[in-house]
């Protein structure tokens, strides 16, 4: 071993100690006759001294000694006269006897602090010194004990971790798979799991009853800023459960992680909100329950006062901005402008200003009284010095524009901490999603979702209100996960297939092991999958997964630090039996 | 919760109690008025009793059953008037009220047994059914075990799982890649990891100090019996460290694994074997311990009385079997053939008898005195009543013959008990193997292995007798794992790629992005991989791997439960940009 402690340990109790510590230069300082050294390894900082006086050959070594190479040292432990109360080992100091250098560094194109002079290019390009920085590791660290917990915690709970393969069956259906070419099978090709769904699946009619895994899972996407081609699941399935058991248990898991890593408390259940509340109150799936400021339905009060837009339109909406109704006309401009940018794709912003003094100023005064305007607010719950936002067009579309503006003026007006944790179940989301452009319905969740089980009776009648026994695990306005109860009634299972339009071949071709796995005795079962990346990264504060990730990939699916992909060699193609058509 | 209880746990103290199980019918019997059904689930079986004469309907409605089909079940908790102590429920039996069919089941194609009757083929075919047997549902229990136990203690030991990249770049250098090939990156590709080498190197780079994984990685190799193409290593990289300090941690882990599971304390530190030593008593690089008979070298004691093959021989080794003087004629020639035989390969079998009466027999009788067969034997530590078995050729592969007929000979005698657990760590192994055909070294663990400290020296005197800081974890004849100190000097490392004959730009081709991150401040490090399924199947007393994966592939690398790999369609080929070439 290199050393006798590490860079994190040592305080004033080891005073007098002689210690050999190994780590790299994080800092230096001449100070005339002092150079004094900040030694960094995963545990901590230490600072080093050499005298001048006292030992000028090591001394003059120090100094010649650069950010980043990497040192061996033995010393005393001494106490320091200038303490530094930010660091666990800020009251000592090493007055180093012996200096070795296991390796010298080149500068590096980055400084490794926190506050670097790295762009995200750079640093991505030399990510191996990017994760050196403090805060880069904590995610990191964070990662690797949000995982030991969940382990831990579904070990208690008799869930059996196992491993499902990585090389597959190519399923046509949903995203697009990764595929791997067999050499020793000419033409044919594996693919990458996209979950571990099937298998999983087929383990509950193995017997096991409970089922776990943080698994890799790989989806060839284009991706979007907050998506990798492979990402983590914590992946679960259990067996004769019922929606509830399945909540009640994952709603420990998380109650679990946010008490043994970030000591914090949900006290009360979980709410469940079905999935018509949560877009007719928040025009989002994935509510954030950090603040309020709920979607008032406005369509029966604004009707018939002679302004055409809000008198055809078929649902008119608003939400109330609490204290807002200062807001100059360049904020209000500024609102108009993003509700009318492509994200959102609003054609226009009504607002009504409840001015402190009690009178009335709106963007619709032509076509409304005060006395209108105050009923609308009044719906909304406003009261004088709130701003009202009002949106109009089709209900549904309308609903999720009022709630992206919502977020923008949970944004605006700092409601959105990254220190308060909202979670909530959102459940009853519809079976089936009807599709105008192929005139079909597709499967909300995926084809082996269970209805209800009172839902069931509409199979033939009218599928499209049909309920799913499926459910999101929502925080902060973040899906951290989402399951179901999977269908196990071979009856069930053939009503959904055809309410899908699948043919039975074409079910059979696609999911014929797994209904075949199912006529041999399949347990009632359902389960949940989080993902892992996005569960770090709310833990940790981050906007994005990419920094809970140690070697993530680039928007355009590369590591730009190795390289890759790459072009392979022709007789590794041959070999493959495949060639490259462009 | 469709169960209050799992069929597991009931016992006597129970008594009285209604409860509800849930679980598969493993087995029915109709005994007069009486029917008996043992209810499975992954915890247990527990035994319903239906009564003909007080609930006849319900009665008759169990004698419908079948075998497989999933069951929920009310009823009281009595006790059993014929008790099975076999089972930790074998004093109960539950008296049912209530029946409900959770699902029908086909009749399974083997039976759901340990002593099942179905063959290999079919099990895999349907192996979710396999998969209910409980020998093969204890594999994965296990291994689920093992896995929770490796992290608890390299967790407890400061070490951090993080998870490297699945999508990586091809490397040609060693085993054949699986590629994966890019939508988004035309005509380029990725590989699949067969190991996280350069990645956990990395992560020393960036300060990690320790990291450990449990994760897959994958080899296109033509597979032998006990190979898979995706297969799961215990990956660990330490910092700071020598070879010293990585047996002494990883010792602790198997330790520590066979005390938690299986209860065994292994006492003695590890046994360490140079390399050389291994080869020419075991002639194996992973010597089982279990049993003595040691190889002999007998090459200057039999030179010189004529008998020509031995006089030429470079090398006359023999093994010493304890008690098989009495084998028959028809014995020795099976051991004849089986030297003889394509995988050992040696061209004849010489054997000295030591009867137990004192005189000597042999198959050389011709050129040598019982005097020079008693120095033979004495040599090799034999007395009266014991057999010796004598093989000449060139030394390395002689060795290596004397070695599989060694096992054998283990096997014959009942020396290899699946019981009894032999660890030991082969060190000090060659830095290269030479290769007759390319006139070239390779590395004999792979271009990063680092020299023994001592042996640096030799790069460009005399590579052929450096030995690396490289080492094996040995248990029973298996290689349960292995790793090396790695190189950390850049001179170094320059003098490797010079003595496996890399120019610098192949060097810079293959490994740059390794080599530059090695500029910027390499700490001293090391590591070790085990092999997970390995590790499993030797804990669980098994001979193959692929008993202790859910689903594991078959010789051809084909999942025949999914029938995979398979075709992909045209679309999808074109959207990757390839084209299938025969």
């Amino acid at each position: 071993m290199y050393r006798t402690h590490t860079c994190g340990c040592l305080t004033l109790r080891d005073a007098g100690q002689t210690v050999t510590l190994a780590g790299w230069v994080q800092r230096m300082r001449d100070l005339g006759g002092m150079t004094f050294i900040d030694l960094r390894d995963r545990y901590g900082i230490t600072q080093l001294t050499f005298n001048m006086e006292t030992q000028p050959g090591l001394c003059a070594e120090a100094r010649r000694l650069g950010r980043e190479f990497v040192l061996q040292v033995t010393g005393t432990v001494c106490e320091r006269s200038n303490k530094n109360p930010k660091i666990p080992t800020g009251d000592i100091e090493i007055h180093v006897t012996e200096l070795r250098v296991l390796n010298a560094a080149l500068v590096p194109p980055f400084t490794i602090e926190d506050d670097t002079d790295g762009g995200d290019e750079l640093r991505m390009r030399y990510r191996y010194l990017d994760l050196r920085r403090a805060m880069v590791r904590k995610n990191i660290e964070l990662r690797h004990r949000i995982a030991q917990e969940t382990r831990r915690y579904l070990d208690d709970h008799q869930f059996l971790e196992i491993e499902t393969p990585v090389l597959i069956k190519s399923t046509p259906e949903g995203a697009r798979d990764f595929v791997v070419p067999s050499r020793m099978n000419p033409g044919q090709f594996y693919a990458l799991p996209q979950s571990p769904q099937q298998y999983k699946q087929l383990l509950m009619v193995s017997g096991f009853d409970r089922y776990f895994q943080i698994v890799k899972c790989f989806r060839d996407e284009d991706l979007r800023a907050d998506r990798q081609p492979e990402f983590t699941q914590i992946d679960c399935e259990m067996s004769f459960v019922e929606q509830d058991d399945v909540l009640q248990l994952f709603e420990g898991l998380i109650k679990h992680l946010f008490k043994k890593i970030k000591g914090i408390e949900f006290k009360e259940p979980f709410r469940r909100m079905p999935y018509s509340e949560a877009m007719s109150l928040y025009g989002s799936d994935k509510p954030d329950l950090r603040f309020d400021m709920k979607i008032c339905d406005l369509t029966q009060l604004v009707k018939g006062k002679g302004f055409g837009i809000f008198d055809q339109a078929p649902y008119i909406g608003g939400i109330c901005v609490p204290g807002a109704a200062a807001y100059s006309r360049k904020q209000t401009d500024e609102l108009t402008d993003f509700v009318k940018s492509p994200q959102v794709g609003a054609s226009g912003l009504v607002y009504v200003k409840w001015n402190a003094d009690g009178t009335f100023k709106s963007s619709v005064d032509k076509f409304y009284t005060p006395d209108d305007l105050r009923r609308w607010m009044e719906a909304a719950g406003a009261s004088a010095g709130d701003l009202m936002l009002v949106l109009s067009g089709p209900a549904d579309r309308t609903r999720v524009q009022l709630g992206q503006l919502r977020l923008e003026m949970g944004n605006r007006l700092g409601l959105r901490s990254k220190d308060e944790f909202k979670p909530l179940w959102v459940v009853d989301f519809p079976l089936f999603e009807w599709d105008e452009e192929t005139q079909r319905f597709y499967a909300m969740h995926h084809p082996f979702t269970s209805p209800r089980p009172e839902d069931i009776q509409y199979f033939e009648t009218d599928p499209g209100r049909m309920a799913a026994a499926a459910y999101d695990c929502v925080m902060n306005g973040v899906e951290l996960g989402g399951g179901s109860i999977r269908i196990h009634d071979a009856d069930v299972q053939q009503k959904m297939f055809a309410a899908l339009g699948f043919t039975p071949e074409q079910a059979e071709e696609q999911f014929g092991f797994l209904m075949h796995a199912f006529q041999y005795g399949a347990p009632p079962h359902g389960g949940i999958a989080f993902g892992f990346d996005r569960l770090v990264s709310m833990m940790a504060g981050l906007d994005s997964i990419r920094d809970t990730i140690a070697f993530p990939k680039n928007n355009a699916g590369r590591d730009v630090m190795s390289n890759s992909p790459a072009p392979l060699d022709a007789s590794q193609l041959r070999e493959l039996h495949i060639a490259v058509t462009e």
